[in-house]
């Protein structure tokens, strides 16, 4: 596996083997890799001809009191797992690299921002349709691999691709989990032993959740009130929100049906996690 | 040359042709082809093997009270003139094709449109920076090729193309003009025969302006009033802006020296026009 840091010579890379006709996959990330992003790797390994990971912390996506000085950050780690699931390129261009003057030309998302993580998170997603629209023109790749874990992040890049024409198409996978049923993020290191054993609640919840559906509830504020009662008294972290809406749309629904989306996000004492469940109805 | 109105087959066509490892100029236009675009399409013809002209008039672009309805068309012209000068395809969508859904993901042009036509036409170069990266998606050019009579919009371009690491090389092509100085547009034809006569001062008057600097004069505000004193008197039409700015950043300069442009806008009854000089003083 190579590491590349220079936006050029990436470029120059992807260029010859365009030339070759061969496909290229590419895994975007934040680093501090875990088994959900070994899983997006081993499935980009299986359907491509290069694959390509990204390791970037992007600036342009945290808000001024977020996490990012503090996000988890061990790039031998990363290299090592990497290239254990034969990843044949890690870019890892630095902050300065992917924006060596202001960013003048933003983006902006709408309706699908309004809810969810982009409500607690005001310019979040903005700052990930850059990113990710610069890794796209950078890999150039013809696969792209997100985890569902991250199910808003999903639907806003669909909705880029489909907006601007990316030629390249998405792949999603399934959240990986800790056999307690925990949805692996780089953030779990942020929790301490006490939170971490609450956290199991979380998937819980949501499992509750598409019990009460199965059994025949339609109305998503008594499905959201028993998940809040759960959360609140199994865990100490703080409800940033519970919802369920329409997939992809990201819209509220008076009565559960179609493609719908439940997901929450707990602030715990350094940790925000976020879950969800995708399902029909 | 084939005509090609579907974004699908376009995006087909394309990747044949890069796995084939030819290389693709583009030249975007809104149609009503002129001698400047074939300039343009002839530099390309020359540099590329295969060459794609866009004809796409992108509603986006125009504000609510401008010409978006009454813009000039004529297809068929357009078709033989490409064939002409030996263009590849003509890629001609329909407003529906390239907007299928609302364009919910939008994006912000920053300073660089501050002054100019940016100032004058509020929005304006945000619809022309996501209509451009839609087709770079859709064509993936090698190289896409511009005309200088729209300075403020290579400036643009520019930026969008380092801002979001699109792998494509942006060429100038200079202005082409009538026997009598005025700059070729396809809004001229709505020039009634006497502002027709009329416009010749708009590029006397950026040839006047080159002389007074080259005479010594560094104040911009001095040379403007001597433009906006020729424009008054020699034309029917009303100034929308005389500037003197700095080259690409378009900024405001204080004295004359370095890149600069020296840019007007001029609204007659039926058709606004620009022009526009760069020179190193």
């Amino acid at each position: 596996m190579k590491k590349v840091t220079s936006i050029k010579e990436m470029q120059k890379i992807i260029k010859d083997f365009q030339r070759e006709g061969r496909s290229i996959g590419l895994i975007p990330t934040m680093g501090y890799l875990h088994e959900g992003h070994l899983t997006l790797a081993k499935k980009a390994r299986l359907e491509n001809d290069i694959v390509v990971m990204s390791v970037f912390v992007n600036p342009l996506q945290f808000g001024e009191e977020e996490d990012l000085a503090t996000y988890p950050r061990d790039l031998e780690r990363d290299m090592e797992l990497a290239a254990e699931v034969k990843v044949d390129y890690l870019f890892h261009p630095t902050a300065e690299e992917m924006y060596p003057q202001m960013q003048e030309i933003t983006m902006n998302v709408g309706a699908r921002t309004e809810r969810l993580c982009g409500a607690s998170r005001p310019g979040h997603f903005d700052g990930v349709v850059v990113v990710v629209s610069k890794l796209f023109n950078i890999i150039q790749p013809e696969r792209a691999y997100f985890g569902k874990k991250d199910a808003q992040q999903f639907a806003v890049i669909d909705l880029l691709v489909k907006n601007f024409n990316f030629p390249i198409e998405l792949v999603a996978v399934d959240t990986v989990r800790e056999s307690d049923g925990l949805a692996k993020s780089s953030r779990n290191v942020h929790l301490t032993a006490g939170e971490r054993k609450e956290a199991t609640v979380l998937f819980a919840s949501l499992q509750a959740a598409e019990a009460i559906i199965t059994e025949g509830e339609k109305n998503p504020s008594r499905i959201i009130d028993v998940m809040k009662t759960m959360l609140n008294e199994k865990t100490s972290g703080e409800i940033d929100y519970v919802e369920i809406l329409s997939y992809p749309e990201l819209q509220p629904i008076e009565e559960v049906g179609g493609v719908i989306i439940i997901a929450l996000a707990v602030k715990f004492s350094k940790a925000r996690l976020i879950d969800n469940i995708i399902i029909t109805a």
